[in-house]
């Protein structure tokens, strides 16, 4: 059993990390406005969150650029719009997406506002995502290893894959609930293996969650007892399909008083409140359907566009 | 660590109750229609639920019979009229609550459908709750006691009212998070406690929970695999303010093969979406507030009912 002294105190070495326009991203194409960027990189600051992760780096030979917003390419340029120099405490994170992905379209740190590139890899692609967490490394960018869909593979790969990479400099590598498969009591157990690894090889741990059984807060902070120090975040939960571990939930847990939670709420109201009408995230019984049965959301998302509320026929469409 | 065998497999002991008509009749004023609560007792037959709670057996002397639905007052006839002999294996509950009930509404058993009474209390109420139990125990019925917002008492003061009660016949004793306090590992420890108690007295425990940090299920299946047997659950979560454990969550969750899913989300699907659109639960800020600050929902049941929106400001009002 966690001590109870770590629920009122807090561990310094836990970060947490704003994935808003990342993974909500993926629910409006990138489409945020500037005023909403500028908005949130300002409540990220007050809120003392670590990381504001502003997208994708996605490479242009695979998506067109002009089907998408601008975070889902994250350029220099566009986050120095945002952040000029950013001189603060918040440090500014993009993802790179093995095999939609051009390593060249990373500069040296020394000439980017970007301080961490976090590479999302399935398992069979570990090669290229070590590739690119060796360039990004060389480059000077703290770097995180996201290993996607953990859930559909079994454990004696993932410890493969997980040595693999500790031979990397990667900083820190993730547990990726991608489906929201998981309960908390496997959390625990997925977390002591990369716990084991990961103080192996001088590894931080960090966790991304999905809401698909209204277990994403319950999963992280699972995990940040068991002594991950990474902890996703979205406002509102705002994610792909039921969404993620909401920032408002987990910033009124965590008890460093360098976290606010008063501004969480204040962008809430005045931004996210907006977006939520125009766009679809969160948990619905689709989503808890595909995360109880390990599968990709793909489905459930179709049905929540197609407007469908026949959950029963949906259910059986999924087990047949 | 909790081990997987038990996820994979299951407890025979373990029983699920469904509390939609009394913690959501919390939120319709008790105002179900005889067709909605017909198909909500087959719904739970299909489905393998081990008992249907139908409402409250309120005190007419407390509360005025012209502004409830007769499910605030279940009587024994009205019962009949749904359940008739109840020749199933579902069971069927009602609850009392201490201080607006009278002794005299309840039956001997062998004349009521009743097999379970539940006994809600709040701990300065024992001796009241205690005769309660005695009496209703005495006239045949199968009892609990629900002891509320333990999550504002003394661990001294449960200490002692658990003890209390464990020297009547009471059969199961519940874990109730009145206003969604708990996160897991507090529940785990509450839980601990309760079975220490309970396996002394040869008392079964149970668990209530509410969703305000979404954390309803999650703290529902904690205290399962700690060995708590009675788990509340609600359709599509619906109770007073944040609502309850969703029984989607937990009967897909559940390996017991007596249960079933695919009748309970026909059931959402043809009454529930429905009746969601008229009234107001389930999780929001203004929940996620009073719950973490440990109060009362009433305030958020208000901010919801007035339809405000601005949860800064309701955070510096229960804050301030």
């Amino acid at each position: 059993m966690k001590v109870l002294s770590e629920l009122m105190g807090y561990r310094e070495s836990i970060k947490v990390l704003d994935a808003t326009m990342r993974d909500g991203g993926l629910v409006n194409d990138f489409y945020f406005s500037d005023d909403f960027v500028k908005a949130l990189y300002k409540t990220n600051i007050e809120a003392g969150v670590d990381y504001m992760e502003m997208g994708y780096r996605a490479s242009k030979k695979v998506f067109d650029e002009s089907k998408f917003g601008k975070w889902k390419f994250c350029s220099d340029d566009h986050i120095r719009e945002i952040v000029g120099e950013n001189n603060t405490d918040l440090k500014i994170a993009i993802m790179a997406d093995i095999g939609r992905h051009e390593l060249d379209d990373f500069d040296q740190k020394v000439n980017s506002p970007v301080d961490m590139v976090r590479v999302a890899t399935y398992i069979h692609q570990m090669p290229e995502a070590i590739q690119m967490i060796e360039d990004a490394a060389k480059k000077g960018y703290e770097t995180t290893c996201n290993l996607m869909a953990i859930s559909t593979s079994q454990k004696e790969n993932i410890d493969v894959a997980i040595n693999m990479v500790c031979q990397t400099p990667v900083d820190c590598i993730y547990i990726v609930d991608s489906f929201g498969a998981f309960c908390p009591e496997q959390i625990a157990r997925v977390a002591e293996h990369y716990m084991e690894v990961g103080e192996k090889y001088n590894k931080k741990i960090g966790i991304h969650t999905h809401n698909n059984q209204q277990l994403a807060f319950a999963n992280t902070i699972e995990a940040c007892g068991d002594g991950v120090d990474l902890l996703d975040a979205t406002y509102l939960g705002m994610g792909r399909g039921a969404g993620n571990c909401a920032m408002e939930l987990l910033l009124g847990f965590l008890k460093n008083p360098k976290y606010n939670i008063f501004p969480v709420y204040r962008f809430i109201e005045d931004y996210m409140l907006e977006i939520k009408e125009q766009c679809k995230w969160g948990y619905d019984l689709q989503y808890l359907m595909t995360g109880q049965l390990n599968q990709h959301p793909r489905m459930a998302i179709k049905f929540t566009n197609d407007e469908r509320k026949d959950y029963s026929e949906f259910y059986k469409e999924m087990t047949e």
